[in-house]
């Protein structure tokens, strides 16, 4: 069994598409070495799910691709990037699992939009990463490649392990409630949880329509801003450039006390960094009916999920996961009106947030992507109570590596205001300079 | 919703054979009833797994089974039985899935020697029961139908839930460590486990060659005895009706120390019981290393699930649910040494368990099926502890039913010598007698 250090290896998106787009990297040999290392580690992190076709399909695209665009200079800006794709996606001619028992036909349909834009793009997709079932709880064999008896978080578990382990720079994942930031935090690599509707959710199974998120996962924030400029609709081109050096707040209260203490601390050095960088960190009170905010998130998505599931479950109900059944079970008995008001609270809270934003001088909340490290054990997928609140505003979400707790990655988000992902990413690149030069 | 306790509803086995036989019943009134009762539990309880073609598919093997067995007296003894198969065993036309994303096609294989046995016998084969994945720990979404905020146990947990629901009153299990004997006490239903090799496993998804045993769900130790002459190797008729009153040993020391108070409490009620019933009941201290019985019990089931798994693993691992991705690893990593020693214990322990009972005028061991009553939740499917050393010896085991703990079920087992199953049920009758007579 491979040395458990060397299942984490970096592979900048930039760099891999640079030399696609080039030529310097034919794409074959590009798929040979993608295939390498998926086979040396994915047995060991099992991030990505067999396909009997693997190479020959990925030989098929890459050809396609090559034919499509021949000329260098006219490649489009991610030809070449190999792509995991988040099992709840459908991808066209793979079926679709979801993480679950019940038969792939359940969940076909037309390719997803963002794989679609993904390939217009000229991204490749080198396969179907492990998700738990129906991305909620019930988690999947997926181990955290920084410690294989630890969690790489959930549900977006495959996508997350996967761009750790290098196997893909990029690899797609979707949030209800913490399903993107958690596994970023978990696995010490950068997730992106845009703006509610940013990127198109068609072709993909739905959690909870209301909330679902399209979002993703790369080396940093280089990288994700690269790849926004393809997915994100209405892409504001320039506006991440002109980002002024935000102003950071600490959102304190309720809400950050349900942190642990390692992410608190490594809350504070952050803060001290970046105030280091000649950024303003002010905390600001914040979050304090975070149980209730909590409530209205379960009963919409949990409702959500119900009347997404029924059909399925009256098929297939005994071939679900228990933590799946139990949760449909939970939608049945929530009111239309507390979905409605759960819906109600979305608005109101970024509206809440936003005006604390223009009260306190804050352009980008920084806050603990997880409670702590990932937690021991495959069973589950740790607590996304530090990631709720941003998802039922539907704020952007950019989760950033910083530090380790006995190498296991700890990781900080940064929360813009809902609309401004443009900026968003043009401040984290700021942030992400600041925290690696005050190291 | 139904009223829970609607959800429990005794079948007999041996009432049911009786009206089909007579033809007092006709097949397809009993298909009828059978899918009433189905329809309105399942959806509650989640036992049986979808089956497409489930009534038509029924109804086609009636019609097959009465044209073959036209005459009533020339019937065959489980005569439009209707049985429930853990969805480890194959059976002919139905996908094996075994509680897996797994493909099916990795299960596939010529239908189980004991399906083709009941199928003599008469028996109809009514669908596949929920099974946790690859009859180890990670569980279906099946609820105890007693209280369906608790596991039925596993891993034939669909199994024991549908003779309990009054679905089937006939269900096939298997049985590695605790398989089939604990689920028969959470769910209050007659488990039986015969000494190893008395059923034969061809065409069952092994989990461990060495140990596996197949086993059975019914309501009563008369409907086990009726099963038993169809599917028992060798059996020996008549034996059972020899049998002399048993002599009772209750085995004290380190391995009933790992039980709780409850079922303490029942095994002692239950001793009053068969004592007052005129039975002489000794305790006799035995099994003190159960600690090591267990590691090497452990050690050649792990060993050999990894055996059984490797090439599945290395084409589908990633689609492995966790337990059993982490029960395959760990499998890797013990010896064949290791594995030839929990071999060699097997029989070590058997003979020693003999001379214990020689010495201590011992017929049955009376001893709890589970550490209590079925614990809250359906992630886990409880504690094998009570049943690891009889299943390592390859004893006969019958789990009868014996009070409850606030509506949930405990049981007794019944342990015999090996190979002496027919004694084992003959006495197991006497028992089930003495211990209601005494309530």
């Amino acid at each position: 069994m491979a040395d458990e250090t060397s299942l984490v290896q970096p592979l900048s998106l930039s760099a891999q598409v640079a030399a696609a787009r080039s030529g310097d990297l034919p794409l074959q040999d590009l798929i040979d070495q993608t295939l390498t290392r998926w086979d040396a580690v994915n047995p060991l992190i099992r991030a990505m799910l067999p396909d009997p076709r693997l190479r020959e399909r990925l030989s098929s695209e890459a050809a396609d691709a090559a034919a499509r665009w021949p000329v260098p200079s006219q490649r489009p800006p991610l030809y070449g990037a190999m792509v995991a794709v988040k099992d709840i996606f459908n991808v066209q001619r793979m079926p679709t699992r979801a993480g679950s028992a019940v038969p792939p036909e359940s969940f076909s349909g037309r390719e997803a939009d963002v794989v679609a834009r993904l390939r217009e793009a000229g991204a490749l997709v080198l396969g179907k990463a492990v998700t738990t079932e129906f991305a909620y709880f019930a988690p999947g064999a997926t181990a955290n490649p920084h410690h294989r008896e630890h969690t790489p978080g959930g549900s977006s578990s495959g996508s997350a392990a996967a761009v750790a382990a290098g196997i893909a720079p990029l690899a797609l994942g979707s949030q209800t409630v913490g399903s993107v930031v958690r596994p970023a935090s978990f696995c010490g690599v950068v997730g992106f949880k845009p703006s509610y509707d940013r990127i198109p959710t068609g072709g993909t199974l739905y959690y909870s329509p209301s909330v679902d998120t399209v979002g993703y996962f790369v080396q940093g924030v280089a990288d994700a801003a690269l790849v926004a400029a393809s997915v994100l609709l209405g892409w504001r081109e320039g506006e991440d450039a002109e980002a002024p050096v935000p102003r950071v707040g600490i959102p304190i209260g309720n809400f950050l006390d349900q942190a642990g203490d390692d992410m608190r601390a490594a809350l504070d050095e952050a803060a001290n960094r970046l105030a280091t960088a000649g950024m303003t960190v002010e905390e600001a009170m914040t979050l304090h009916d975070i149980e209730d905010i909590n409530v209205r998130h379960r009963n919409l998505t949990t409702r959500e999920f119900a009347e997404t599931h029924q059909e399925r479950y009256d098929k297939y109900g005994a071939m679900f996961r228990p933590q799946s059944a139990q949760l449909y079970e939970a939608g049945l008995d929530i009111s239309a009106a507390d979905a409605e008001a759960g819906r109600a609270s979305r608005i109101a809270l970024r509206q809440r947030l936003h005006e604390r934003m223009d009260r306190a001088g804050v352009d980008v909340w920084l806050a603990p992507s997880a409670v702590g490290p990932a937690p021991h054990g495959l069973h589950s997928t740790g607590d996304p109570a530090m990631n709720l609140p941003w998802t039922h505003a539907g704020m952007p979400v950019i989760s950033l590596p910083f530090g380790d707790v006995a190498g296991l990655p700890l990781g900080l988000s940064l929360v813009g205001r809902f609309g401004h992902d443009e900026t968003l990413l043009g401040q984290a690149a700021m942030v992400e300079a600041a925290l690696a030069a005050g190291g």
